[in-house]
């Protein structure tokens, strides 16, 4: 419990002053003032993460968390709980969507047992099982509250060992099947929507699957009632390791002042756990894609980010963040290499 | 002529083939079946431009066109003219927000001065000046039909020596003061909608320079009266060099079976005329970023595409289509690296 309070207490308030300092840069910029929109919008944030105007995001780490969901027993989503360590191993060897991905943007994947059901042992994997997935959310909390708060530190402790080693962006992705279920969950939870403007078809289930997994949901929220001011106490009872270990990702680089990008609506619901623990940290958070599913742009609302991407995805593992990455750097470079009025001799807007 | 003339008739409709033998490889790989969204789009339509299943495009190409504007006397642009050659030699000198872009995208930018109003010189830059800018388009047509095919002949010649020289992916943008006035006035003749609906600030103009834009488009087309039936006498009467530099690119890629990124306004009213002169060239186009300019959504919709990046973006330069171009590589590496279900081991949805 020390090192999330440690970490809670040392996510500062994004630079105004070199955030202000970026804008000026950028406005005398060879470009109409403000003309690169989101990327002139991310280089500020960037400015103000980092406290330095020529921000580096040229060491990108991607951390996806594993872990299983006892409620997957109750039909929710479109795949057995084997995918899950299938997946893993798929990952581990290079063959999955994320890993095509993290070639093209040059990232480097770090894949953590954080609660797989089965066994796994791979020189890659990093081990850091806290329990062998959760427990069934429709009969009892997911996991206890000390679990809850493991997965966190699990997170804080995985990007600090990637950060001590040079990453200066930071990706957040997940494996674990039924995860959509429980990230609705928390959802709901938190904003009190109703469940048919958030729940979605997940991995690809049909509607009268859908029906179900509204019906689990509801069942899950009536059983736990999770308090709705302790976001520890929500990701105990309907959430997940993997939703804990990615909130507590999003806690350790905010806490060490590097820039997270925010994925689908797994991340996202690690992100409004994060968001009740640190409100500060939302200035760290980096959007990416829009995800097809509804309870999505929720999300993106409560956090206060925009999406940059709508590219129809619906895959997981953080497909989407990763995709975003070569606009994180474009955005770093724009402000870094591109010249001035005065450098290039170039006339200025007779408009301003 | 002969080169256009030679050029339309070689345009294909797509391999539908090759199409369908994309979409079984996609839906065989470790994903839910069609959860990659736009990714698996592109690398459909990959298949059915090259005719290969696994498309390579990683010869990055982006062709950007230079010209003036009579009518930028008039007072359209919040820039002067002079600004057209000093971007030049800016983007010459590797200091614009394109070359940043392409360096980040591993993109190889050429400039083409297809009809900049002064002289500029330098080993990088292709020499293909037709005229010294367009005539003022309020006060008679702004080039003559001869010199408006000269300019497809040209983006023909520019694009057709890349790919004999490799390049598989072609990007289009544009340097030239007043050309957003040029652009709305293709889009108002093409569409017939109506000025509010298109004319956008352009680099920055403000709502007092906005309804003078107005006004000098609805001279233009009303002193012109360009044939709706007949691209090339819009592209001579209301168009600009470097727009038509641009549809000659766009048909010299599709003639070669390369795909050609779509940029914001002016490469969008580029795709029009060419859209117009062979219809089959649109299953060639990949959508890029959604301009903030309000006619670039009309563009899209009549060239059947969504945009995948929603930037805010208003620069020009053919910014939007370099962006997309790390997408279009994450497309084709999909469908090429991914492991297939078989491969990895992973089981299957048991939803379909």
């Amino acid at each position: 419990m020390n090192l999330l309070k440690e970490t809670l207490a040392g996510i500062r308030v994004l630079d105004q002053k070199k955030m202000a300092e970026a804008k000026e840069r950028l406005d005398s910029l060879t470009k109409p003032v403000g003309s690169l929109g989101k990327l002139e919008e991310i280089a500020i944030k960037l400015a103000g993460i980092t406290g330095d105007v020529f921000a580096r995001v040229d060491q990108k780490v991607h951390i996806i968390m594993a872990a299983d969901h006892g409620v997957a027993v109750e039909g929710v989503s479109a795949f057995s709980q084997e995918v899950t360590i299938q997946m893993v191993n798929n990952i581990l060897n290079g063959g999955a969507a994320i890993n095509v991905l993290a070639r093209q943007a040059a990232a480097e994947i770090t894949i953590v047992d954080i609660g797989v059901a089965g066994d796994v042992s791979a020189e890659k994997l990093i081990n850091r099982k806290i329990k062998r997935g959760t427990d069934n959310l429709i009969k009892g909390p997911a996991m206890t509250r000390e679990e809850a708060v493991a997965s966190l530190e699990t997170g804080i402790e995985v990007v600090n060992e990637l950060i001590d080693k040079g990453a200066n962006l930071v990706g957040t992705g997940e494996m674990g099947i039924g995860n959509t279920t429980s990230s609705s969950a928390i959802l709901a939870a938190i904003t009190g929507l109703p469940l048919d403007e958030i729940v979605g078809f997940g991995s690809g289930i049909d509607q009268e699957r859908l029906i179900h997994k509204k019906k689990i949901i509801k069942e899950a929220l009536k059983k736990n009632r999770p308090d709705i001011n302790d976001s520890i106490d929500i990701l105990a009872k309907v959430g997940g390791l993997e939703i804990g270990g990615m909130a507590g990702v999003m806690l350790g680089a905010a806490g060490r002042r590097v820039p997270v990008l925010i994925d689908g609506l797994i991340s996202g619901a690690a992100a409004l756990i994060a968001q009740k623990l640190a409100p500060e940290i939302t200035g760290y958070f980096i959007s990416s894609h829009k995800s097809v599913e509804p309870g999505h742009s929720k999300i993106y609302k409560q956090l206060g980010l925009n999406p940059m991407l709508e590219m129809n995805m619906r895959l997981g593992e953080g497909t989407g963040a990763i995709l975003a990455m070569n606009l994180v750097e474009a955005a770093a470079r724009i402000i870094k290499e591109m010249a001035t009025f005065a450098e290039a001799q170039v006339s200025q807007s007779n408009q301003c």
